[in-house]
């Protein structure tokens, strides 16, 4: 198999699993005898939210548990894998419910936000909070009797204790309804990406499939973590740039965070270049909706050569995380797992 | 010490842990270099919404731990029961400040709400997320070393699910701006008040108790369901009957659940008596803010005798708790523990 069909067929045994996962809650709801219309509304929910999107949260669990274990995975440990890297996809669910809420976002995903959909609203908030509860119901199903079990449970509270804290400082930070640009910073910009993306989004799917591989080291655990972050925060700061300068053809949507008044690395970065005449414009013309102030501030990006430091932050980047990798100790956890991650993101353009 | 006495001791040493798990988790946050800014927020969101309800679920956790072990508690255990008191004042604070949202409520315990409170709005859904992680910590920092910590994590998850599913059917039956009483019915409220109140303030403080007192058989948590759930009933119950007929002097507010189309044990009794007229009479009148409306369904109440029908369920639900009670084997777990409950509850005025 061509390694393009070994991803598809991947991707196909990892999507297989979500309705059969799907069922077992509902079924779990089932059994109290619920209204069946409240279960229609809960599959609903789910169907919505934790579908649709790319899934690489997901399947890095399943990708890592294999270089863990030289691709010896038995049927079972295949299934469990797969089980975790849903359990990221239901945790990202719950924060996204709740993050196009408080964005006051219009669509995800090609899709209404679901707080948009039709008779929802509000109660999109205690949806989030289901899907949030679904993670602990398939852990408890699919580990209990596992030595590692509270060590996932452990993981999902403390990661999403992590999000929820850079959530707040993203929230605090760039209200989606009041500009304050001095409440920006290039350090304050490198917490939030930490906090909100980089720990649910590259530390978890390793540590939950290190936990699945046997690996008890705590050293381990830290070396991963320590590669990880900084390869997150790298991964938004791509995001960043693709938002602004990326096809949107290629990137699948028209980015807008100049629009939303977003602290992302760019603007950051011209906040630290910038005259005080071009700063008086950039407070004038960030988070405002005209395509004329997104054309002011965009002219300041390229006055500012924003866009060079990019490539030079990016080349920087690689040197940098492949010398982190180098330098891990391989016989606490392999380097092609890092390996694996730096190849799928590196001068990613989508 | 008079009863009064000690009950005000209990409330006291209860009140004085508050604080010091406050700073425990701020301490968390503070670790991880968070601005100071953020780190306040949360101060606030905790103070705000964690503190100055009746606390009357975190004191039975420590009240029936003295019934189980027969009032001999070691400091410590003191110390661990008050913390799990804390962790369902926490876990309510987690469901109030989203079910606010949600029930477009203003005020809560004489303050305003968390969401209408200046600068707050929608990012108050991820401080309710912050709330509910707090309890997770804390389990982790008293019990990790407890052979039952992992029994107590899954008791938080399993009820935590209960009341979401309470929510969302107390949410879809009874839309804070839509009317239609067609979807009302005794069933589904006996449904909604068992799921949203009875497992977390009810059943949730004496299992955790039980953990800690070392019970594991399942046939005692059983028996220990089998009433207090149906207790958490009849205090949801009572709690419908006061909104419309307690002395509001003495129930501390003014009820409104008329006005807010709430699916109350009050009118579910109605919509099963009414003739057409008087459903006709229901239907155009219930929901409504204008006093003209609350007269129109209040005089129906009157007049189909509700208040009579209450008073005769209370009689008859006073004799049947009493009774499961009494057939509640006491070597599995000791009948005092419900009879503190029944004490607490029966013929209550607020
Ligand atoms: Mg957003
Ligand atoms: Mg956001
Ligand atoms: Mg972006
Ligand atoms: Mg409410
Ligand atoms: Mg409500
Ligand atoms: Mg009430």
């Amino acid at each position: 198999m061509s390694s393009q069909e070994s991803k598809a067929q991947a991707v196909k045994d990892f999507t297989e699993v979500f309705p059969v996962l799907t069922e077992e809650f509902l079924k779990e709801v089932r059994i109290r005898n619920f209204p069946e219309e409240s279960v229609k509304w809960i599959e609903k929910n789910i169907y919505h939210n934790v579908q649709g999107g790319k899934m690489n949260r997901g399947l890095s669990v399943v990708d890592t548990l294999k270089i863990l274990k030289n691709d010896q995975l038995t049927a079972e440990e295949l299934l469990k894998s797969r089980v975790l890297g849903w359990c990221i996809e239901w945790l990202q669910a719950f924060f996204l419910v709740a993050d196009d809420i408080m964005d006051s976002s219009i669509t995800r995903r090609g899709n209404p936000c679901w707080y948009k959909m039709e008779g929802v609203g509000m109660i999109a908030i205690n949806d989030a909070f289901i899907l949030e509860s679904a993670i602990y119901f398939f852990l408890k199903k699919y580990f209990r009797q596992d030595p590692y079990y509270i060590d996932l449970v452990e993981l999902f509270h403390e990661i999403t204790l992590e999000t929820e804290l850079g959530q707040l400082l993203d929230l605090t930070t760039a209200p989606e309804d009041h500009v304050d640009l001095s409440k920006f910073s290039i350090e304050k910009h490198q917490f939030i990406v930490l906090y909100k993306t980089a720990f649910y989004s590259f530390y978890l799917p390793v540590a939950l499939a290190m936990h699945m591989a046997g690996i008890k080291d705590e050293k381990a655990f830290k070396a991963a973590k320590d590669i990880l972050l900084p390869l997150g925060e790298y991964f938004q700061i791509q995001d960043d740039y693709l938002d602004c300068y990326g096809d949107p053809k290629v990137i699948g949507k028209i980015g807008t965070d100049i629009e939303d008044n977003k602290c992302s690395w760019l603007i950051n970065q011209a906040l630290a270049k910038a005259s005080p005449e071009q700063r008086k414009l950039l407070d004038e013309n960030y988070g405002k909706k005209d395509p004329k102030n997104v054309a002011v501030i965009k002219q300041i990006y390229k006055d500012l050569e924003i866009e060079k430091l990019y490539k030079e932050y990016e080349e920087q980047s690689y040197i940098r995380l492949n010398d982190l990798i180098l330098q891990t100790d391989d016989s606490l956890i392999k380097r092609q797992v890092f390996n694996a991650f730096m190849n799928k993101i590196y001068k990613r353009t989508k």
